[in-house]
């Protein structure tokens, strides 16, 4: 039983020129209609005034949003810090994006804040400004001190959680990426992240086939026998409840979704094909395997609606809806 | 308009040993329930008698079906045919499965039946009596003298059509057998199919990528710049809709959906995890580029629950509609 409130929720502006700050004031307008808990924008003020007339709150302390929140949106400015016109990306920023993910990320390193909620960014910009990462993900590992081979990216709606084994890699080169070390530790992720993020005690994962028909015993294909099995093996010798690999196209349907926890994914589009056919404005991207919480909405900056009040802030919502729901599973194992 | 009743639509019992025979039978018990027009099932009678106790009435011309449909199920019998036990295959029973496959298809050929609906059967059965197609598409097609690259499959429901280019090939082979030609000739079937099957003059069709984010300008693959996008200039050359490659992720949510009559997918799993997992009960796989129209449930014979009475007739009432819906369109235009 925790006895002082929980501590805020940060949300990153993500790039000023991208729809991060639309849909974060969206939120925050219809914070009672979404069910969301206090949060913390941080960034540069101008970057909200540019598309949003309503109060923003100044604070230099976290604490300090809980009293003001229902005043206006908290928002923690950036010591340096220049916004964009909305629809027009610039390097400063990029710049100023990457400092209110570091700033964000920071707090929840420190407990100030309960969790991250990360705006969109433009890899193309960051980029331009020497960012070596494939994407947030990565670099909010980094600064936690995980290998990014540790970390998985998790979408979760109501009714499914996929997981992908490899992301951004062309689908010729994914049998060569495909590892059983790389399934089994991001299926290890996978697990220790529902037990911890979501509180399910024994949870159960579903890993997928890669090769249609699950291979069909070899004549389609061997990364099932060769590449999976072995992990799954693997990971079952550890205790964990896993099956599989199953064909990938009979997994995805309402019976079969009630009958594990997670999903485990060998490819991009095996993750998010399923998760956004079935639940496109409700899916959150969830990273599993760092100390703090950190989600975000499945969705990039925009830029070609920016500023035009065109965006749909229920994505976001259900990403600051999902940080509090894990910070407070987080809080009751403590 | 019509004057005289359409033809009957002939249905092949399958497998003898799996559950065609079971759910054709309970899709003629729900006859009113399911909304189904006459259909006469082509077999061994002795396979419906296995495992349901309704009526079955012979019949020796299909014009006599209309009559009888009423008071039982009417069966087309097999000159020369011995069943299997449910559950429990054997070679007479794959003679017997591609023997009234064979039957249904020379029906539609020659006008007597409106469409042919086929029963699940066995590969691994039928390649022990030297079958040498892929499956019943690659057969049905020959039959018909057509080629099968110009032959389509597409898995049909109501709010998503997929049409799949490459099917059962290991995935890392498919950036291999996925050419221009065969993007362009699944493509034109497709298109035709649903001007000819499904009544749209002007038929959208919605070409995938390859890559996650549709390769991304070749930082994530080459397939979509070399392989797919001179494909979809082709078609468009022809005068027909088509537009892409999307990436696969987004294509499928419900406000995508209704942008396009069908996605031209490029591997198994891309075309059949979306239609799964959105319309798992309700899908039916239709081939297009025929001169008649064969429709099949998506499943298969489900040896493992054939003849205990736990088979879920509705992918086969919505396979024997779909033809149906077909016939007329097709009666329709003529």
């Amino acid at each position: 039983m925790l006895e002082a409130p929980p501590p805020p929720i940060a949300v990153s502006l993500g790039d000023p020129a991208g729809i991060g700050p639309e849909v974060i004031a969206k939120c925050w307008d219809n914070r009672a209609e979404f069910g969301l808990p206090t949060f913390v924008a941080v960034g540069d003020p101008r970057a909200l005034e540019a598309v949003w007339d309503g109060p923003v709150e100044i604070v230099t302390d976290m604490n300090e949003s809980e009293r003001v929140f229902d005043h206006g949106l908290p928002l923690l400015q950036l010591a340096a810090a220049s916004a964009d016109n909305p629809g027009h990306p610039s390097i400063a920023g990029a710049h100023c994006s990457l400092d209110c993910l570091e700033l964000a990320v920071g707090l929840a390193r420190s407990g100030s804040a309960a969790a991250v909620v990360t705006g969109p960014v433009s890899k193309e910009q960051l980029y331009e400004i020497g960012f070596q990462h494939p994407g947030q993900t990565e670099f909010v590992a980094e600064r936690c001190g995980v290998s990014p081979g540790n970390v998985a990216m998790m979408l979760a709606g109501p009714t499914l959680r996929t997981v992908p084994v490899t992301t951004h890699v062309p689908l010729a080169k994914v049998p060569e990426v495909l590892t059983t070390a790389l399934i089994e530790s991001r299926g290890r992720a996978a697990l220790r992240g529902l037990q911890r993020n979501f509180g399910i005690p024994e949870p159960r994962l579903a890993v997928s086939g890669f090769n249609p028909h699950s291979g069909e015993g070899g004549r389609l294909g061997r990364e099932e026998l060769d590449v999976i099995e072995p992990a799954i093996a693997a990971l079952r010798a550890e205790g964990w409840r896993v099956s599989g690999p199953h064909p990938a196209d009979t997994m995805f349907h309402t019976r079969a979704r009630a009958t594990y926890d997670a999903a485990l994914c060998m490819y991009h589009d095996q993750a998010l094909i399923p998760i956004k056919a079935v639940h496109f404005e409700e899916a959150v991207n969830v990273t599993l395997g760092l100390p703090i919480i950190r989600t975000a909405p499945d969705h990039g900056t925009a830029y070609d609606i920016a500023g035009q009040d065109k965006s749909d802030p229920r994505p976001f919502a259900a990403a600051i809806r999902m940080a509090a729901h894990c910070a407070q599973f987080r809080a009751e194992a403590a």
